[in-house]
């Protein structure tokens, strides 16, 4: 019998998409929490599997794979869901928002979070300003697209980049606690409504029990009560 | 008989790396010139293409694929080659690097190209003091992998991953002109063998002919003499 996969985590990270993903693909999986109080995602151990020293990571039979998107991928191609196929004709939007997602969205966000990993101190609140702006831009892409007859977004069934996008609001919401008033998830309908139907999944229902989340994580965010490690 | 490939493109912008990609997979392709110096890019016919504005852009039978690294992954997955396939064992190791490359590298890289894109002017040096740190991290890593007995970097033949990291090697060694001294790739000699090997290829010398760059751009990067449109 083969390992089952082993998901490195710390609440509300970003984690949870894997999570997510996991959940909705069915496929078995462990977790292994990752200390953020003690920095244990930059220890020898853990770039041992992820050398960039980022959560998630998800060990495989295949070895560690490691950045949020290229986890989704790799598990939507090799378990068969929730991306179209490599000889899909809709491959080419879906890789294209995805890495989308990934370099403009998560790293923007990114910025905002820590801007100490990008600047120093007395130049933060001046690149938190810029990135959001950016954010903003994308968003305003994304809430067309999910507001036009594209498949993979915005559909009656979670994709990858449903799953990927919905975190991510989530933390605009919450992140950095009190420095949230930029945003309000009402600005943009059609992602709204992803996050609503999201919020009725069984994978939702599972990543809240896990990670300590209330109810409506996505329509209605509140900080998490971890059950262990911490969230951001 | 379909139409052939349709790429937008720009002298030395992150379209020679989709260029290399074709040439090395060996797939007929048209070029289109996107005229920076109009901020074509920007124009309402390129965003009905590319929805971000960026260059390159991919038409294709299945529609446009823009990101980079999108394009990448999605000719090496319908073309079968540079890069492993989804249900090879290595695929794991790849796309977590593909990712890398776009949502750290590139995504610091641009950060120094444009940091107007980010944040006000009187911050613009700080942040690219701090990308440029990061780009150090990263190519310590990179140059460590390279190093190792990884298939798809610094191999003999090249993989999309050596194609896309040696374009981003050439721009950090020349842009911002007059302004590249933090940068030696002597100080990453796994890297530089990735150089050296990319400029033997056929490829490397349809892309020299074809965006007016002198022999040897990835060794000895010079600024392109581009026959049409503007570099950077």
């Amino acid at each position: 019998m083969t390992q089952p996969l082993r998901l490195h985590y710390a609440p509300d990270n970003a984690s949870l998409i894997v999570r997510l993903t996991l959940e909705e693909l069915g496929v078995p999986y462990e977790t292994l929490l990752v200390d953020r109080s003690v920095a244990a995602h930059r220890s020898e151990a853990y770039r041992a599997i992820n050398p960039a020293g980022k959560i998630p990571a998800l060990e495989t039979p295949d070895g560690p794979v490691f950045e949020t998107a290229a986890i989704l991928l790799w598990l939507c191609d090799t378990y068969k869901g929730l991306a179209p196929a490599t000889d899909a004709p809709d491959r080419a939007g879906f890789v294209s928002w995805l890495f989308y997602l990934s370099n403009t969205v998560h790293s923007n966000l990114r910025m905002t979070f820590y801007p100490d990993q990008y600047i120093a101190a007395a130049h933060q609140s001046a690149l938190r300003a810029g990135a959001r702006d950016n954010l903003k831009t994308a968003l305003s892409l994304l809430d067309n697209l999910a507001a036009r007859d594209f498949t993979w977004l915005n559909a009656l069934t979670p994709s990858a980049l449903d799953l990927y996008l919905a975190a991510m609001l989530r933390w605009m919401a919450l992140y950095p606690k009190g420095d949230t008033n930029w945003f309000s998830l009402a600005d943009w309908p059609h992602l709204a409504q992803i996050t609503a139907k999201l919020d009725q999944r069984l994978s939702t229902a599972a990543l809240c029990a896990a990670e300590g989340m209330a109810p409506n994580p996505f329509t209605a965010p509140k900080p998490p009560t971890p059950p262990e490690g911490s969230a951001l």
